[in-house]
């Protein structure tokens, strides 16, 4: 089943707004199955929305619409499609309940312009919006299928695993693509391209390889179409196995998993504990540790010693080390991990200090500049790396470094 | 002019990649007086790329397309567009250049894959790739422009910066959209809709109001076309003026500016510092801080104080109040913000304690349930506030409040 997806909004076309909805939703519909061809942003505009639906149902057998059913005067979905569709308005009462248990728990009172979400096109099957005040439409018209939903994220998300994919899953009869996600770090992509390169030449014509970097992690995605969705899950795990086998270091996970949840996942199996000390990362490792559901069980705490006289109060960190290494020093942040994993009483810490940038830099310590330390009860050591001008990539490289540090301890 | 943006890669129709290569490059070419009518995701496939390469072409003047630069496998769309514009290809001294300083600036060895960026399409006009090794293209045909850039982004905004954008300004007569965006948080979507309706059904026909909400902020987005900048100009912040008079608190800046920007901004003026003690945040207020360039002026540093152990030992919290008032309170946080306040020696300082999910909750404070605390020379205090269900967002808006908080009362 071919599927397009029609983002509405001015916001996407003016770029006010990240579309995070397309790819969610892109990835939801591969899993179940459907492909993906074609993804647009167009106005919110009748003759933008009436056209694009004409041009989607020459290409897809589904057309979702997500964006432009708020409550508020520029958002027209709604409208246009009752135009399309040559359907009345009707008040549909099971709608306003939701309208009114959605005000109710967040103890806001109705107003007249939350009433009127209740007003859908007669010819479409609504969708209920468990997160939101604006119902989803279903329709059908000549065999193709068009959803329209909200495109406030989650309450996009919560309709489409909880209304749009399943109906869209019984209404056709759908197969699954095999595809398989080998999530690698440490390495840059073309480093990595001349390291597997017999491998990736030598795989069989209908697997297909296509390298995902981003700052600090290249994605490896293998995908296959067939008639034997068996033995093509056989056939990528089979050649997933050689490709550990070359990089066996660098693969962290499989399928979109995160850094920080494979960490947190080795210290849940191994019942340690970790703490932070974080200068350049300013927290961003605590951040990522916290973000996973849980951290509470491994995760105690971190210092964030942004200015120097936080390291020396709060980490022991010594004023003549300070001014003759400077805080970038492999001495500083061998003694914010073991002063953090000694206080916080953890099994394991690391501690990052660098030079994020754009200032800051110097021709010996370029902005880039970072050492990370790992302490554990056999001791501490520190390794400097270096990563590029932009702060914000080297803040993310920083702290994904120090998480792999752990990561490959922990696995040792 | 109307610009039409193709991004090509199967990344982005199986949703393994967040497009925002399309969002930001929108933004600027918005910026720049030009207008994006339509923004595409289409698969790493000559067809689909011929075949909408003819379609953009009808609607825009401009078609600039990212991805499938790279020096890997799966990127096809060097060679597709050297059959579309049916070009031979050439041997790019000056590109090659580029690779070999790219190289060695990384410390690494060009290999034979990366030899083989220099080889271009004869017909176009090569583009520097200032932070890569893939040029990008500049092709004219039949009055059309078509430029290829690199997918990775700070690649191609690089290039859109320092080479596409003003070369389509000189290429063509370019004027000026006048828009504002107004940033507010405090007040949810549909509150703040009934709080400025009169103003908003008061603004002259030519004027268009967009609500843009994200979790925790909701900006307002007002935009003007017509003759006379000057006048639009006027008429927008004269319009601007009469909202800011409706919503004065809410209203922290212009234009995407962010709430941690503006708070830094705040610091510097007043000359005053900050710290912060998070347990639900876990770092990532200090995260916000610090993700501003020159923060080290302001922010001091943080303890994130997850498990109890590390708010008893580190920030003086009573083991008989979690005991009894439990970690997420008002007396906890209250002490969390003062101790750190002193210890760190800052004048300002924020705690948050809350719940954010999935677990964690209970029929009296259940997940969502966050209190912040504002400690500063004259005392501490704190509000209760309610989120949702959702951890990540729940986060989010709680260190959006707290930074809010702050703000606040730098103001007064």
């Amino acid at each position: 089943m071919k599927v397009e997806i029609i983002n509405i909004g001015d916001e996407l076309l003016i770029g006010q707004v990240v579309n995070t909805n397309a790819s969610w939703m892109a990835a939801e519909l591969t899993k179940s199955g459907m492909q993906v061809v074609f993804i647009s942003s167009i106005a919110d505009d009748e003759d933008a929305i009436h056209s694009e639906l004409d041009a989607a149902s020459k290409r897809a057998d589904i057309i979702l619409l997500s964006g432009g059913l708020g409550p508020t005067k520029d958002d027209i979905t709604k409208k246009t499609l009752a135009d399309y569709f040559e359907s009345d308005f009707v008040f549909h009462e099971p709608t306003y309940e939701q309208v009114k248990k959605i005000f109710a728990a967040r103890k806001f009172k109705v107003s007249e312009i939350n009433r009127q979400q209740a007003m859908i096109p007669e010819k479409c099957i609504p969708l209920l919006n468990v997160n939101g005040t604006a119902p989803g439409m279903w329709f059908e018209k000549e065999g193709k299928i068009f959803v329209s939903m909200p495109g406030v994220p989650f309450e996009m998300k919560s309709m489409m695993t909880g209304e749009v994919i399943p109906r869209l899953v019984k209404h056709f009869k759908l197969r699954a693509i095999v595809q398989k996600t080998v999530m690698t770090t440490g390495l840059p992509e073309s480093f990595l391209a001349e390291k597997i390169k017999d491998w990736e030449e030598n795989l069989p014509a209908h697997l297909h390889l296509a390298y995902l970097p981003q700052p600090g992690i290249v994605r490896l995605r293998l995908s296959a179409k067939g008639e034997d969705q068996k033995a093509l899950t056989n056939e990528i795990e089979h050649q997933v196995k050689k490709l550990h086998a070359l990089i066996p270091d660098s693969i962290f996970g499989y399928d979109e998993v995160s850094l920080e949840q494979v960490v947190g996942e080795l210290l849940v199996k191994s019942g340690k504990s970790v703490s932070t000390a974080e200068s350049c990362t300013g927290g961003y490792v605590a951040h990522l540790l916290t973000s996973i559901p849980g951290s509470s069980r491994y995760f105690k705490g971190s210092v964030v010693s942004y200015a120097n006289e936080v390291k020396t109060q709060w980490l022991s960190v010594d004023e003549e080390t300070l001014n003759e290494k400077g805080a970038v020093s492999r001495e500083v942040v061998e003694t914010m991990a073991a002063t953090v994993r000694e206080k916080m009483h953890t099994d394991y810490s690391v501690a990052i200090s660098g030079i994020a940038g754009p200032d800051g830099g110097t021709p010996e310590k370029p902005v880039g500049t970072v050492w990370i330390a790992l302490a554990d009860e056999s001791g501490v050591y520190a390794r400097r790396y270096h990563f590029g001008e932009h702060r914000g990539r080297n803040i993310r490289r920083s702290a994904l470094a120090a998480l792999d540090m752990l990561r490959l301890k922990l696995l040792k």
